[in-house]
């Protein structure tokens, strides 16, 4: 979460029925969806298709570039694009705050899909941002949460441009749903190849893909404390996917939390709000 | 410019008039504007009003927090901000990467206001950038030059969110238009009081607000190179402004120049393409 992270925010929004807002979708749909089973092979090959014409359209020839975590989002989105551009146009940078304790599944991600591998670790600018503050600042705990995800973002850039790239969002929709993401850090990029797919999804397209299991099934943990996400939201992404994607209500306390960062968060998908001008109401 | 200062972005985006796509304005519109004068009374009191519209909806008590280079654009949006919200409200964080030539104007800004200022000196963190690359990387000029805004950015959110702060974006119309700005860098902020005014309405808001001259007339330089905004674009912000707001043809080699600018920048403005999914496609 970031600073936002307060009722506030939401104010001037409305009562958005959380389970439409995001993803347009009636009842009906999520009727539809209960007890099928999701079709990871036509899902790979439109996403791998849509890969290949926004490279067509936004950079023929230019390489994907791809933070890898070791987690199974960045290794989805690393092995979409191999499939879409050959595992030659796209460069993996693993970004190690210091030291990082799963950095191996990182490694075997970038072996196994045989690509470019950069180690860019972002400590000593981490800790430039420190050593630039006020004697008498004192950061708080969502500051020093969200730096980390924008150097990453502001180091895959840096390379992105003297390599000929374009940046991969590797955000997925469950966690876009509860904003479980940095503005301007991890949730941007070029281009998203999985951010309309749950986490369920996700992992059905890592298996599919053949990517090693302890990649696909490894709980998501924040790097931080060492708590995995689900510890982190305090509801499990089968809740939520079933919530999403099927309609299917969790227990009080869970749609009560959805429901709630849903709300709040949902800035974080948008443009930045600006003042417009009609020059008809400014010059007489 | 970013990396993606070349033809091939354009191509998806099919062939837009670059008059009308930005601001939705027919020639009748533009017709209007010649010889009249801007009211900068009634646009700063409109701006304010939703400065201060903005701040009770999604910050009720927040602090704008605004990056102050010394030119006229944070000048003017740091004064929009004071009045709408107070100067206890506004914090100024001057954020120079070593040594900055025109660090005073900054200053003076900031006192101009009686607003708190933090010094912010992102060279720590630039050359733990370098220090991170791997040995043999060879930087392109334009990882060099848009490096610092997105450290300038994750500074300015680095400070905000221990500063119960809402961040300022300070890009105006005539830049935005032609995409003089880094994307995911000082393109980006939480609210943005002046995308939509053209650089000679900002500076008619800024002398009707009072701010010394030095700040409002002063040309704005790239920071880097030493050169004009004027010299890198290759054609004059009034001749710009002129195109922009009505409608006059400059010169044929300056008309080709920033209608290509123009297109192939747009996206800065947009969200990020992403791949959409529709449930009913793959669940069978």
């Amino acid at each position: 979460m970031t600073k936002n992270d307060d009722e506030s925010i939401i104010k001037s929004k409305g009562a958005r029925e959380p389970i439409y807002s995001l993803i347009g979708l009636a009842l009906t749909v999520m009727d539809y969806v209960i007890n099928k089973t999701f079709d990871a092979q036509k899902a790979t090959e439109n996403c791998v298709k849509w890969i290949q014409d926004f490279f067509k359209n936004n950079g023929e020839g230019c390489n994907a570039i791809v933070g890898i975590s070791g987690g199974k989002d960045s290794s989805v989105v690393a092995a979409l694009c191999v499939k879409a551009l050959g595992s030659n146009r796209v460069i993996g940078v693993l970004m190690p705050n210091g030291v990082q304790a799963d950095i191996d599944c990182a490694h075997l991600l970038c072996d196994t899909l045989k690509i470019r591998k950069i180690v860019f670790n972002i400590k000593d600018a981490f800790d430039g941002m420190y050593k630039a503050l006020p004697s008498d600042f004192e950061v708080s705990a969502q500051s020093r949460v969200n730096l980390s995800p924008r150097l990453r973002m502001s180091a895959l850039y840096f390379l992105s441009q003297s390599l000929n790239g374009r940046v991969a969002n590797t955000c997925n929709l469950s966690e876009d749903y509860v904003g479980y993401s940095t503005r301007y850090g991890d949730s941007v990029g070029d281009f998203s190849p999985c951010s309309h797919f749950t986490v369920e999804e996700v992992k059905a397209i890592g298996k599919y893909l053949g990517l090693p299991e302890v990649l696909v099934d490894k709980p998501p943990i924040d790097g931080l404390s060492g708590k995995t996400d689900e510890d982190n939201l305090g509801f499990t992404y089968q809740s939520l996917d079933d919530y999403i994607r099927r309609g299917i209500q969790p227990d009080k306390k869970s749609k009560e939390r959805i429901d709630k960062l849903h709300k709040q968060n949902l800035f974080k998908l948008e443009l930045m709000p600006s003042f417009k001008v009609n020059p008809l109401d400014y010059y007489k």
